[in-house]
């Protein structure tokens, strides 16, 4: 089996159709023209509001085989995926593509369809208990595909993935199908990630528990690319959006890589009138913004923008003048939300705005540094986000191969032991995000430099700063803790991991035991 | 020839392209697909700055035969059309296909550009000495074709017209292309007209006088789509956004008419709580309008939304808590720009949410009633607003007919005798907007129901409001004034008036005489 460029077997073809492995971060030129949605057209006087899903469902057509695409504004809070795939089963329809931005562990009950034949194809992050079964080799017809944000972007627009219906979770609607995530008992922030489902699925349902008159305003969704609106009771569970560590972290080895991480950025020359950074959610990220704020309120500096998922401490810099500018695609707690509705330098943009590879230039590319994480890192600095060292799939790409690929300076934030793991491994289980666009790896003992950045190393050694290479690293932690067990692999290719110009960066295969 | 469903000679091609004629407002059922631009990419770092525009032209690959497009938000302020054309009449490029919104009397110098064969084609609105030179039979290789707002989108989104390059003025841009009307020296309102350019275009310039840090807030035009920026010393005048009769009237003559007209939709029961309204510019409609204001205000109604062209009258309503929202697609003065930056439900809406014809709903379709105006009316409730009664075309279409046909009550405005011409005819120069969409003529002697709305007439003359037909109307003019003369047309068609869905409602003849 041919390998791709950082190394991985990629097979010519899955369930029939080719695959291109990756060939570098930007060797793809792309070819051809965008998908070309059909023509439609409404006459004045024809509403849109249908009395039930079913009733949508039924109207649209939806049958055997299509793929149906949602939204993950709600995060753990989704109602959505359920209620539409429940009504399908009911409705006796099966075989369908789940296209989903992101499921979440809520999205558990799924497993029951999977294996019935209702849900048959995934394309789109599992984050938890659908993951792991799709690991353990669980009866999807072809193996799911994962695809950053700006990557599931450029799927739809070049018609690599066809949307036969979309679902799109409304907070906010208006009978005509205008819609946001920003007003409504169920505000949920942006719902941006779902316009380009909009623009190009052949039926759109706006689905909302908030219908208000013409217009809902800001128009997140637009009214001449949807076909119906149905309400609900409820659309989804803002308290589910405020997942994982979502504040700045307390434990002492986090706070060290924080540090750690934001001297070397301030090392870099990076803090500095003007610039633009991704935060990050995580706890480590978030602390290392912390870290980055104090030094920028010292120097009096101030940030041209940042860009989220957003958290009330982003919105929080906003407010003290720190940042010029929040670039949203998506509210990490409800704070941001709130925050969103207030303030016009907080402007919400789509996953096409901020990452799109078949764009002229998306909004990461304007990044001076990004702290990112991740569960692996490698010799090679390849990333892994997507599976644990026992080889599960339980986790999404998110925006990690967009921002990496964009800033000037990608961080990557990662302890050397993470439950009695090392995470510094010869070679990554999976490949997320290649060596080639990491630049720092900064973990508590040290600062690992990618040799392609060698005026970076000397930037860090000038300020005193603990460079050290990963090997180092990895022989101390394994010191501790003994070399990781592997898992064993079956032939069985679950998943692919696309990088996000759509070509294969790794395969994920079933785990059938341990070494 | 055949005739079309406003009884008009259409050919059945006009320069090789196979014309559809005209059939009925909603007769169209859109086939196909929208157009597919190509698919680009940019590397992170790659700038888009240029020094001129000269180098833009150079680097697009600009050539003979190609098509160039504009925006109109400055009106008769442009400056960008004619430079453009300047540069490329200097770098020896002819034969070009101009596709403007819309063009002004300041853009008369483009005539010595048609004679020496640089423009050979135009696509827009032609308002003052350009049609004027048109209707001589100025020596264009085609007839131009005129489009209503959402006729343009549908043409460039169904790919109708090909865009080569898109010359985006632009009061603010940042240097990665996103860009806005709202702020800088050259402030204008919206530029949102520009947006399908930007989507379908295969090169796309934004130019602008007023570069800023990433990233330019708000984003009508985005990074994504544009491929050179360039900066130049003025992009346009706004002191030229303001033409026309944009003040409440004073005329005793048309203050009548617009009494009547507001009277009109007083009683069809139109002025109500969660109403929508398009408000129009011209003195009448402005005079109409605040007679429904202080009828809204009496009442304590407040209506859900207004459409604009958007002036001070507006702006002032939605300040006094009387429009609950403004969808704006352009500004008619500075106040109105202004507001646009300052208050959140004054909205900026583009031409196609406004009113594309393929799109699953517009703007206009959820409006209750409108006022409009004309050159002329005809017995079959037929209004012209594009030529004048000696057959010159001197305006565009603009939104008349998107509005028209998608407002419940369409009102048309205009007094009997202007300029000693009578303007109710028998039939009119050029119809623009067929009588199946206009419910109402108003004019100072009286109100003329379109027979397909008895409900209407009854309405109104329970009210006891002087309901009258168009041919006493008509009589009692020509009584005061004559029969107008009537122009002398030759064979040559000048100009094709397309209905909003692409078909053909009219066709303009060169003028030769008069009878």
């Amino acid at each position: 089996m041919p390998r791709n460029a950082v190394g991985r077997e990629i097979p010519g073809e899955v369930g029939g159709r080719p695959v291109r492995p990756f060939q570098g971060a930007f060797a793809t030129v792309p070819e051809g023209r965008k998908a070309a949605p059909p023509l439609k057209t409404l006459r004045p006087g024809e509403g849109k509001v249908l009395p039930s899903l079913e009733e949508a469902i039924r109207r649209v057509g939806l049958s055997d085989g299509m793929t149906i695409s949602f939204h993950h504004a709600f995060r753990d809070g989704d109602l959505l995926v359920l209620r539409v795939v429940e009504t399908c089963a009911r409705l006796g329809i099966k075989d369908l593509r789940l296209f989903p931005t992101a499921l979440f562990p809520c999205h558990e009950p799924l497993i029951r369809y999977i294996e019935e034949g209702v849900v048959t194809r995934i394309e789109g992050s599992m984050n938890g208990p659908v993951g792991a079964f799709v690991s353990r080799g669980g009866k999807l017809r072809e193996p799911a595909v994962l695809r950053s944000h700006g990557g599931r972007w450029r799927a739809i627009e070049c018609g690599e993935v066809h949307i036969d219906v979309a679902f799109i979770a409304a907070p906010t609607a208006d009978p005509y199908g205008n819609a946001n995530g920003m007003w409504g008992p169920s505000a949920c922030g942006p719902i941006s990630f779902a316009v380009a489902d909009s623009w190009y699925a052949d039926h759109v349902v706006v689905v909302t528990d908030n219908l208000v008159p013409y217009p809902a305003l800001p128009i997140e969704i637009e009214q001449g690319y949807v076909d119906h609106v149905v309400t609900v009771d409820r659309v989804g569970d803002p308290g589910g959006i405020a997942t994982g560590t979502l504040r700045i972290t307390r434990s002492p080895t986090q706070l060290r890589i924080a540090k750690l991480a934001a001297d070397a950025v301030i090392a870099a020359g990076l803090v500095r009138e003007g610039m633009g950074f991704q935060a990050g959610a995580g706890g480590i990220s978030l602390a290392a913004t912390d870290f980055i704020a104090k030094e920028m309120a010292r120097r009096g500096v101030r940030a041209a923008f940042a860009i989220g998922g957003v958290t009330m401490y982003l919105a929080d810099m906003l407010k003290e003048g720190l940042v010029g500018a929040i670039l949203d695609g998506q509210a990490f707690d409800a704070r941001a939300v709130e925050f969103l509705r207030e303030h016009p330098r907080h402007q919400i943009i789509t996953p096409g705005f901020y990452a799109d590879y078949n764009s002229r230039g998306c909004a990461t590319y304007m990044l001076d540094f990004a702290f990112l994480g991740g569960t692996e890192v490698d010799l090679d600095f390849n990333v892994n986000v997507n599976t644990h060292s026992d080889g599960q799939l339980l986790h999404g790409i998110g925006g990690h191969q967009d921002v990496a690929a964009g800033a000037k300076v990608t961080v990557i934030t990662i302890p050397t032991i993470r439950g009695r793991i090392p995470t510094i491994r010869e070679s990554v289980t999976t490949v997320t995000t290649p060596g080639e666009v990491v630049d720092l790896i900064v973990t508590e003992r040290g600062i690992a430099v990618n040799p392609r950045r060698p005026d970076l190393a000397e930037d860090l050694r000038r300020a005193g700063l603990p460079v050290r290479s990963l090997e180092e690293m990895r022989a101390e932690a394994e010191r501790l803790v003994g070399v990781a067990k592997k898992p064993v692999f079956g032939d069985e290719i679950v998943a692919l991991i696309q990088w996000r110009d759509g070509t294969v960066i790794d395969v994920v295969r079933k785990v059938v035991g341990w070494e």
